[in-house]
This record gives structure tokens, C-alpha cells and sequence, in this order.
């Protein structure tokens, strides 16, 4: 009986148990967003469960968002997920959750967090040697000096991050080729994705107090994906001295879904082998890790229901642990909502390349869609990232789909 | 009688009713932070002051933030500043409101806004000019080719912007001569600051529609001194290619009090004059706005209560409303709370330059205290930020101060 019977493999099972937000329009009862979590093709009314079971995290899942939940911490984490597993697989409950279970296609799904500050990283040595070897063909070397001995980010808008399904608007700007003697203003022509995975603190951390590698799970509550919609001319023009911009900030998306890492034990796997030295707070060659830092997530990137690449996540050279403590190492503090990107994925190969501007070589090699030829996108596509990890017993874990249709301004 | 009869021409008179948020520690009645607005050395309990008066603001004001007010729109805020300046005005309510007046000594000041999202400009032709001949100093244009055309920016860390008085962990990091052949990590040996004006947002705009020149007024609320403090070593390290990161995010200071634009009218300026065509979505040079864009705020810099600078706002090339519309023109919507700095500001000559890195020119010409040679620095100084502006009959309108002292990360 559906929702509690999904079937065998499915891997929105119970092994899985994402977090997201939704609300039902029209109906009586839920109208206003509460949190959810996805069993199958179900969501259950998290909060609503929690109260007529008489469970005490009725207080943290009775919310608009899941930022509660998050500043909870990672015993709370743990015991929540135990007790929806618990409600989830026991038949006793069965009478009672069936009303609460509500089928994915009745709901609209929202923002599942207040996002706080958002970082983006740039840690795939595939994307950053491709992006090097197009922009700076004449260079010794594909990398930065810096690429190899920290994890590269710069901070982006929160206020424009948006869940899956919002249309991204084209956008607007500047943008001037080398030959023009000055810049002409327009809506992009050089759109593209950035085919990336979030993480989504939780514990914050005070302001002067780094967090070190090894306490990466007690911050980090889970995962999503994420595209980074990047409009390549604009960010051409305006990027030096200080980075990227307004070609970045139009629209950042990501799943409805967020992933507890507690899902995803079985996903971990070593990072690429280290080829410089790191210092001491960037080492995870040593034994002071909680486990392996990588996580051998698959993603698929669909342009109009076309795949045009998987990049595989377990390839990234920086892991997400990493990353944390480069961007605290400062002093700098964390707060419950921050999420940072994990830069562009790209493997080593053609197919698994993160971005269009990889897959077309900056434009020189169309893709050939069964719509047509594509270098960078065209109003009216639809790009969607989707992945699945490996989970216990073989079974996949799957994470939310982000996808996002280009429209004009004027649309 | 204080708190009512400030001295005449006090730069915090009637004519300025600064916006803060404060509480008293230990006090009966107000532990809980509120806002306050600011008379001469005193702090108007505003919230208690509308209760006190029947006013229909009370809803706005006593609250524990300005996003409430902020968020309420100019035509809001230009009544409650006109109620406000009645209460401080009219004799009938002296009775009623004297006991709802504190003396700045004995409030605990607080951030007075959630920040939401924080972008920093690079708005000084000078400034530009000057990092530009330090840095690149066989480029053939001190500028980079993009200056003349956008104002450059880029997002910061909005998760540590403290209030003025806070002090500053000196960050750690990497960081890499050129001649070095791996980078070291420890304390920032170069940490300077940077001489900034912050600009708060009051009313949201919609995804994917751009705020033009004539609306600023519209979204922007008001103005504060912002102190941008600055890792030169980590900085220099880590910014190519995406910008700066842990050099910036480990704290950003802006002043306590928030001058509403309504109080800078006399201010207001015209910009250097524009040497380039610019394109019509920041062309300032046709009368489409609502009067000059620049503003003549007198910016002073003192080390250790020494004044070792006195940077002129109106020197700024790009104007606060460009910047808006420049930061929206891609479709990025704005949230309530946004704040964005302008840059630093250096005028022309040596002592108006607004960092460390200028006036000792990269530490070549280090500058003389009283208290022995500086290039950037070291850890107990005190540096603050003040500033007026012409105001009306002659009398300044006084600005909140920044200010905070450097203190090693074990103090």
C-alpha cells in the first residue's frame, strides 16, 4: 500500500528520508509551507506526524522552514532521523501517517532553508584546468599558482538562491569582446550552467573560532544540488580585479530536497591523491578524520530531457570538509543556513563535463540535441541536474532534481 | 534642559535623528535591545516614546531590529521622521518623554539591522588608481579597462558585519611572496583597513526586475560608515581568479547609527564629471534622477586617536545609485537589510587616502604616530571611522562613528 510500500530499489526509500518544505495550495489543511520529507513519490507532513505520535520534535518540524531543525545540531539530527525511519517502516504507525502522506504531485515545494551567506567553490581540477586551458591557452600551467594549496571560493547573493522549479530570467548586462573599443548592454548570449553540489550548514560556529577538519559532521547538516546559471559574457567583462559578479548572481538554484550526510555513509569515498604538500589545517592525509572526505555522488545534466554529461562528484580534488575550514580558518563564523557550493563538477572526460562552456569548448563545438545544435543555452530550455549515490544493501540514494527553464526578460 | 536642548550646532542636533538599536544592561525596562534614535549624547527609547504618544509607528519602532522600519518604505519613513522630530521638538512632550531618554554612556549599542545580503564596491577613481600603480606598476593604464565603464563589485561575508565597538580578530592565513617557493600560514602581517561608506536597503524588488537610477531614493533607506577590514597578505594570495575571500570575511564594522538619506538633503552633490560615455542604464548625466547622486560626507581616519586621514566622499566617482542600479541590472532582486559599501574612499592628496595600504604605500613610507611608525596594523590599535556632512543653516549633520581595536586571536 502506497506510501508506506515504495518499491523495492526505489531510492526514495526509507534509507534515503530527504528534507524539504511544501504547502498544498487550495487545500484545508496546508496551505501555509511546513516541513516534509520525501518517502517514494509521497511527502509526509513531517510536523503534523510528530505531533499525532506525541514526539517531541514536533517544535523543530512544525516550521515554514528547516532552519530549526538545522540549528538543532547533529544529535538532534540523528535522533529525528531514527524517529521518521522508525514511523516510516513500523506498521503500527501505518493508520495513523496514511492521512499525512501527501503524493509529490498535490504539492508545491519551497525554499526548504533561510539561506545566510552563500560561498561558491571552484574545486574540480578538471573544470578549473579546463576553464584555464580555454581563457589562458598561452599559460605554463592550466592551475593558478594558489589552486593546488587552498580550496578557491568567493562568496555569492543568497538573496537570489531559489528551489527547483523557479524559470530563470535571462539577464541582462555588459558585455564587450577584446576587439570592441567599448561595452554594449544587452540580456546575456553566452548563458550557461554550473552543474555543482550544496551543503547546508547547520551548528553555527563563533565569530574568531575556525572549525577544524574533523568536526566538518558536527556543522554540515546535509546536501543538495545546485546550479550555479552563469552568464559567461557578462562575467567576462566585469570580473577583474574582483571576481564574479552580476554574471553570477541572476539566479542560483537548488533542490527541494536536502540530503542529511547521515544518508550518505555509504557514498564516502577517499578524495583524489593528493599531489602537494598541505598545511596542517588543509591535511586530510592524517588520521583525524571522521572517514573519507569525498562522496561519490553521480550526476546527470539533461538539457530538454537530453543528457549531455555526467560528471562524477567523487573526482573533486577539495572535499566539502575542506572547504569548511579553509572558509573559517579566518576567524570568519558560521551561521545555521550558510551554503556553500562545491564549484562545477567535471570529470576527466568529454561526457562529464560540468558546464556548457566545457561541453562546447566556449561555443567551438555545438552540442547536437535532438532539437537542435546548442552552444550556451536559448530561451525555453529546461536544464535538469539529478544524481544518486550508492546507498546500503546496493540500493541507490537519490537526491532531489534541480531544475530551471530559461525564459526572457519579458516573458 | 538635556537631553532636549542640545548645544547649538551639536552635529547630532534635531536636524539629524540618527536610527540605532540599544539596550541597558541590568536596567529593569530595557535589557531587551530596542530601537533608539539619537539626541545630541542621548538615546530616545522610540518604541516607548510612540506607546508613550499614541502613535500608530509604535509597531515600527519597538522592535528589537530596523528591518521592520526599513522594510515599511519611504513614504513610512519620511513620517516617522517627521513624527519624531515633532517629539523632539515640541515642548508639550517633554514630560512625557524625558524619562524615555538615555545617556549614550550607559546603552549597549547593537547591530542595528539584519543584514542581508553585502556587496562591496571599488567606487574611488583614486583608490583604484593608486592599488593599481602599487600593484601594476609597468601596466600602461593604472585602471583596469572595466573601471570607467561599471562600478565593480563583488559579494562579501554578511554573516560578520559587527557594530562599531566590536573588536577584530587579527586572521590567519595563507599567505606567498612571490618569491617563496610554497605558501606559510599564520597571523596576517599586512591587516589594514579600508575607509567605506555602507548603504542600507529599506524596500525589497522583485526577481528579475531592475531598479533604475531615479528609484534609489525608493530603496535606500540610509547611509553609515563602514569599516572593511582588510588582509593585504591573504588577499594578495588567494584573489585570483575569483576576488577576495578570507582576506575580507573575517570582519566588516559599520557604525551603530544609521543617518536616514531625509537627513543628508544639504549634502547632497554632483560627481566628478564622467570621462567616459556611460550607458544609459547609469548615465547620471540627464534629468532623470531626483537631484545630484553624490554626497559630501568629510570622512576622518584616526589610528589610536590619532588622525592620520580625511578621505572626501564626494571625491567617489560612481555614485550609491548607480551602484544600485548596476547591482540589479542583471534581474537580482534586492531583500530589506542589503547593505553595500561603497569602496574606499581616497581623495586625491596623500592624507586623504582611506587604507594603510595607500598612505604607506604598500608599507614603503611608514606612517608616524605618537606612539612609534606604522604600516599596517598591530595588535591593540584602535582605528576609527567618523564623518560629518554639510546640513541645513550651516550646522553638520554628524555620522555614527566605527570604530574597533585589533587584538591577536588568543586574546
Amino acid at each position: 500500500m502506497p506510501p508506506f510500500d515504495v518499491p523495492e530499489g526505489d531510492p526514495f526509500g526509507p534509507h534515503n528520508l530527504p528534507y524539504g518544505v511544501f504547502s498544498i495550495p487550495g487545500s484545508q489543511e496546508r496551505t501555509e509551507p511546513t516541513v516534509g520529507v520525501r518517502l517514494g513519490d509521497h511527502v509526509l507532513d513531517a510536523g503534523a506526524a510528530a505531533h499525532a505520535l506525541g514526539s517531541p520534535y514536533a517544535s523543530l518540524l512544525a516550521r515554514p522552514t528547516l532552519n530549526p531543525l538545522l540549528a538543532a545540531g547533529r544529535t538532534a539530527w540523528s535522533d529525528v532521523r531514527r524517529a521518521l525511519t522508525a514511523w516510516v517502516t513500523v506498521p503500527s504507525h501505518r493508520e495513523v501517517l496514511e492521512p499525512l502522506f501527501h503524493p509529490l504531485s498535490s504539492v508545491t515545494l519551497h525554499l526548504p532553508f533561510e539561506v545566510a551567506d552563500y560561498v561558491d567553490f571552484y574545486a574540480s581540477e578538471n573544470h578549473a584546468r579546463n576553464v584555464g586551458r580555454i581563457f589562458r591557452p598561452d599559460a605554463a600551467d592550466s592551475l593558478t599558482p594558489n589552486w593546488k594549496h587552498l580550496p578557491i571560493g568567493y562568496h555569492g547573493r543568497s538573496g537570489t538562491v531559489v528551489v527547483s522549479g523557479t524559470d530563470v530570467v535571462r539577464p541582462s548586462g555588459q558585455r564587450k569582446a577584446p576587439a570592441d573599443a567599448a561595452p554594449v548592454f544587452g540580456p546575456s548570449v553566452r548563458l550557461d550552467i554550473e552543474a555543482e553540489v550544496g551543503f547546508v550548514v547547520g551548528t553555527p560556529s563563533a565569530l574568531g573560532s575556525p572549525v577544524g577538519l574533523g568536526d566538518f559532521r558536527e556543522h554540515v547538516f546535509g546536501l543538495c544540488l545546485l546550479n550555479d546559471w552563469s552568464a559567461r559574457d557578462i562575467q567576462a567583462w566585469e570580473y577583474v580585479p574582483l571576481g564574479p559578479f552580476l554574471g553570477k548572481s541572476f539566479t542560483t538554484s537548488v533542490s527541494a530536497w536536502i540530503t542529511p550526510l547521515d544518508a550518505l555513509d555509504e557514498a564516502r569515498v577517499a578524495p583524489p591523491e593528493r599531489t602537494h604538500e598541505l598545511l596542517p589545517y588543509l591535511d586530510d592525509t592524517n588520521d583525524d578524520q571522521d572517514g573519507p572526505g569525498g562522496y561519490d555522488l553521480r550526476i546527470s545534466v539533461a538539457v530538454n530531457g537530453h543528457v549531455v554529461s555526467e560528471p562524477p562528484f567523487s573526482t573533486m580534488y577539495w572535499t566539502a570538509a575542506q572547504q569548511l575550514a579553509h572558509m573559517t580558518v579566518n576567524g570568519a563564523s558560521l551561521r545555521t543556513g550558510d551554503l556553500y557550493g562545491s564549484g562545477t563538477v567535471s570529470g576527466p572526460t568529454e561526457r562529464e563535463r560540468g558546464s556548457l562552456l566545457e561541453l562546447t569548448w566556449n561555443g567551438r563545438d555545438p552540442l547536437e540535441l535532438p532539437d537542435g545544435k546548442r552552444t550556451f543555452l536559448e530561451d525555453g530550455d529546461v536544464v535538469t541536474l539529478s544524481a544518486w549515490a550508492p546507498g546500503p544493501d546496493g540500493v541507490r540514494v537519490g537526491l532531489g532534481e534541480v531544475t530551471g527553464r530559461v525564459v526572457g526578460r519579458e516573458a
